[in-house]
């Protein structure tokens, strides 16, 4: 529950730190979208100001105006649809707005909800209303941090910029986590905010099983590698080798080999590969095919949240071997904020835990994050069940 | 368990079933694919052929010699990775070997297999690799009756041809099929032969639910098409909704309006469609968004085999909403006979019950098939939670 | 021009020849499409027959009835455009009708066709009508020896197959041609036959060149593949550096080392490369890219008019360095039967000469052949500028 | 010829006319490529400095040192070749080197070129590879101008840009120009600077032709589109056909209805269209299909150039009729300078003249440009033959 009396303070310190995340970049790296999954951060910064402006002000606020009339089909997610003009906007060919215009614009929502929540009255319609919207931005922080990352890590200088976060923290170490068969109870059970995907509180049953207390590194990774595990079929899903086909992977996203030693690209440029650091920004493909390596295989989502208080978790996105599905009583709620959440069950995959770009406060075991197997560009990692 | 002395005979009397479903085609109808999920029949024939050949035969029957040394990599499934000519050999595309000469081909295995079980010892090895050789000849003479309807019914001619199966049989009427919540045991529990998939017997605990006793009609369905079903992106998962973009869905495969009438294509030619009939080939996103229209949602696998034995199933595939994963305990068997099944647990999802072109006798309520959410050419259906 | 007394004996002996190239097929060799510049047999015996039908019978015979009313939508080379279902009749998808159906619209409309002619006025229209129905049945006679040999030399067994063609003739050796600077008249100026595209007779200013009286031979092209030419950049045109980076070209079309021996695959099967046969199945870029490497070039298709009565030519198509544009003066005829040279006048690059494949009376120094810059299924070959 | 003691100044003028260009864009414009064939006007501005660095500071300023090692895999055209890292390096991916980085090496290569050239001996071959870099760069000039127009054409925002042009300039009407039967001498006879591919002197024999004094106005081509001109497969070439299919052509590029009044994107935003100027940025296919609509056809390159001084041009590219090829004699120069003209010489169309974006002295009556015929983004324009 938000305290009452900090919501305009909560909300700014919110915003300012989307603002943090772009402090070290040059104007011209807000505006490249090189893949389709990577949003320009100049559209990211737009996109959650419109929120606000759409969810919170234009409803709520008496006489609010605007700031441009067009930007809601610029910076809405679903603006094909809405578009008065017939042509093609793909994110990553738009110079306009300018970066200059979307801080003006961020300014000028800011100020406006800085009067608003002043002076509003907190029902829970309106608390639970920004918690939405202070969620979403967060979720949309967490991108900015991994598409800055796509942008200059595919940049043939790969320059290094100042990112608000270590890519490479040191957890303590964990002892193996066991779970024995039995009912456990799965999806959010406190008071505060949650996903409407986390909902649907049920119960499973579970056999006995153990998770490693820590992550693969990138050393165990590697000797997978070493071993010509991206050339075996075996130990690859049917789509996972097709995608290996079809992409030529050979290592994890952002690997290089400089003269023969395997570098990566980080915020600080191109660094050697840290043997003892968690892998990351691995697909589910490889996850699943490094298990199968190992003889073992992924936690499901259900084995995972049963098991998470009892290792560190929070450095990676975890890739279970569940797909995305709707919970028992999972209902969409009415209307355009509500909805987004069920119209990507199909496809995806769950992965759990959080990671070195989730903001402070964002993580919860029973967080539900999800993505196509091949997706590589988060900082995803390995778990294994023992 | 086959009983011992029947084994030529079961064998004879399941390779002669896989011709019937052919007697009604022209040599032409062997051969053509006009989509890459669906086969040419004369590869179906050759390939159950050559399974016989390469896992009994070759290794089993003391001096036999191979019928035609090239046919292992045109009737292997893998025979990308074997060919020893670099030559696309897409099977649509392959004139020769001829029809004739996979008759022929037929004929000498299927001699050379009589001979050899009339001699053999039925060990408890051989009689499990028949029952998969069995097994794997059934699931390719579905998909031969699956295929042949693809086929003619894309061809603009729409010709009637004789078939053994009947595509809309009546079904008596099951009352809807409740389960109360609680934990249920899940996978094959029989003696007989199932699929490595079904097993890793395992508990579930399900909720309170009640599922219909009867499929969605084709009257049922054409309401939601007349409602404007698939102009209304908020009925459809997002991958479903780029799906009616892509492809103009409008209605099931094989539907045609002709005079403002729907008809669609049945092996007795283009028919109006019988609004009484339960609907077939629709994909799994169609089924899906057909239970959001109606409020309601698929079953899951779990809840589906929970109540299979309280209504009458087997005339459709029943699309569910699980997506297809392994069972805990799942273990990929050693060696290219037993791998196949769990190379494809990633973005399919899984149908259950059978249809009207599942051979007798290869029908179990713990049969998990799966095919990607688009497909559409099974006969699949849909029964909803209520 | 057509003696009178023979129209019905030309028409059967054309129509003869036809079926005298598929003689040796199987069945299915008629009804696969391996790539879409190819036609099923079975759709040039049935395309050519419905040219017939629809061109002359049933508007010159009186009383005509059509064999069957759907096939002009399978036949016609634009079906798309006219057909009354929606469905994807791509030629090598259809099974149906089948051959025999084929052939029994042959006999049906040869029958036809012989009762017509024998009683017909051979007023000049007629004649001309004629004329461009032989001629189109000719074309069609060489697409159907490429796209057979194209068919067959795709499939991994590489049949032998029986085709009254000798692949590799003996050409008496001519010397170089020579031309001088000056005006050429180019243009057919016979009183016969030939294509809206070979009028438009006009004046030429062509300079000094000389033409290579021979045609490259295999053993000089296996040369250029020997000194890595489909390896160096600087011989190819730009599109054809993408052309060899998409495909994977190495050597001509058919072309493949067995045991480091090139062999290449002709209607005997495959057999080693002859060194002084003239090098056949090269696209036009390979063509530009040998004369590259040999510091010369292909002649235009006005210098090879004017040359062409001082060599021997007709074994191969030889590639020009002309793209097909309109002779000035040129203008499309009224109607569906004379348009069609006209609308293929981009991208295309002209062919002159004839090809062992280029049926008996066919050929003319005048006639103008097209196809685009990357084709190799046809016969083609190499004439230097010396 | 330059005069010998202008070469510091002459260079310099043409290089600040590049940045007078881009003086109205906002940095982001610099930076995206919403097409393969628009560039990043960031990328024009470093391509063509690093052109000067390459091929004149390198090789021939003693002790020059290169302004930052990784811009020349970033800013040559063939960089996919050089690079060493195995990174895919889309233009329009690049944020960085930034704009003011770009900047920075202009003004260091700027500053050493003047150094240079204040010194330098005016070698005849240092005055011939000066006055090509000066065409190359107003090349890149002319590109630099149609790319900013598609990059803000493209922007739903639609914004207007200070622009050294007038895109519609009046020009004063000339009479028909008729040329008569005979030879011509066609390729470049003055003793200035023109490129390769205007080289080869050469005699061609044309019949009596009048070309038109006027280009087609947008008044005249929109009678074309109210006739139903895009929608009537018989105007168009077949290439030209499925170009308007495959892109829903309805009109110019830039076109827009708006309130059922036709409008076009200019510098100056959206504007209605204005009947009495020239049509610009049709697609050869176009151009070809109107000529067809008005029964008549476009002009030959040799047409063109024959009549040329007796009309005005230069507000537009004039598609000709005449494919792209080498004239007789051409020879490709040695090395990577003189190399790229040779390259285009397949599936490419000449077009004739000169546009409003042409900078002043660039134009030549014997210009060749070329573009693929489907190209839109010039100012291409429509002289017929009458």
């Amino acid at each position: 529950m938000i305290a009452e009396h900090t919501l305009t303070q909560q909300y700014l310190r919110i915003r300012h730190h989307s603002e943090a995340i772009c402090r070290g970049l040059e104007t011209e790296d807000y505006v490249v979208q090189p893949t389709a999954d990577v949003s320009p951060p100049k559209w990211h910064l737009g996109h959650i100001t419109w929120f606000w402006e759409t969810f919170v002000l234009v409803p709520h606020a008496p006489g609010y105006r605007v700031f441009h009339e067009d930007f809601s089909f610029v910076f809405n997610s679903y603006y094909e649809t809405v578009g008065k003009r017939v042509l093609r906007t793909d994110r990553g060919n738009l110079s306009r707005p300018t970066v200059a215009q979307v801080y003006a614009y961020r300014a000028y929502v800011d100020e406006q909800m800085s009067r608003f929540l002043d002076d509003a009255e907190p029902t829970p319609e309106l608390i639970a209303l920004l918690e939405l919207g202070f969620n979403h931005e967060q979720q949309h922080q967490e991108l900015l941090i991994t598409d800055i990352k796509y942008i200059l890590g595919h940049n043939p200088l790969l320059p290094a910029v100042e990112m608000p976060i270590r890519e490479n923290p040191t957890l303590a170490t964990s002892p193996d986590a066991h779970i024995s068969e039995g009912i456990y109870i799965i999806g959010y059970q406190g008071d505060g905010f949650c996903f409407d995907n986390e909902l649907g509180l049920h119960r499973v049953y579970l056999n006995d099983t153990t998770l490693s207390g820590a992550l693969v590194t990138n050393g165990e990774y590697l000797e997978f590698i070493q071993a010509g595990g991206y050339q075996q079929f075996k130990y690859w899903l049917s789509d996972g080798w097709a995608w290996v086909k079809r992409t030529g992977a050979k290592a994890p996203l952002y690997w290089h080999t400089v003269d023969g030693i395997w570098h990566t690209y980080t915020f600080d440029g191109l660094q050697p590969v840290d043997p003892d650091a968690a892998v990351s920004h691995v697909s589910q493909y490889e996850a699943d095919a490094y298990a199968r390596w190992k003889g073992t295989r992924l936690p499901t989502e259900f084995e995972w949240e049963a098991a998470a208080d009892q290792f560190n978790w929070g450095s990676r996105w975890e890739w279970t071997n569940s797909a995305y599905l709707p919970y028992p009583g999972f209902t969409t709620a009415e209307g355009a904020v509500g909805e987004y959440n069920g119209k990507f069950m199909s496809g995806q995959i769950v992965l759990r835990g959080a990671s070195v770009a989730t903001p402070d406060g964002h993580a919860r075991s029973t967080y539900r994050n999800f993505f196509q197997p091949h997706t590589q560009w988060q900082y995803t990692g390995i778990r294994l069940v023992k």
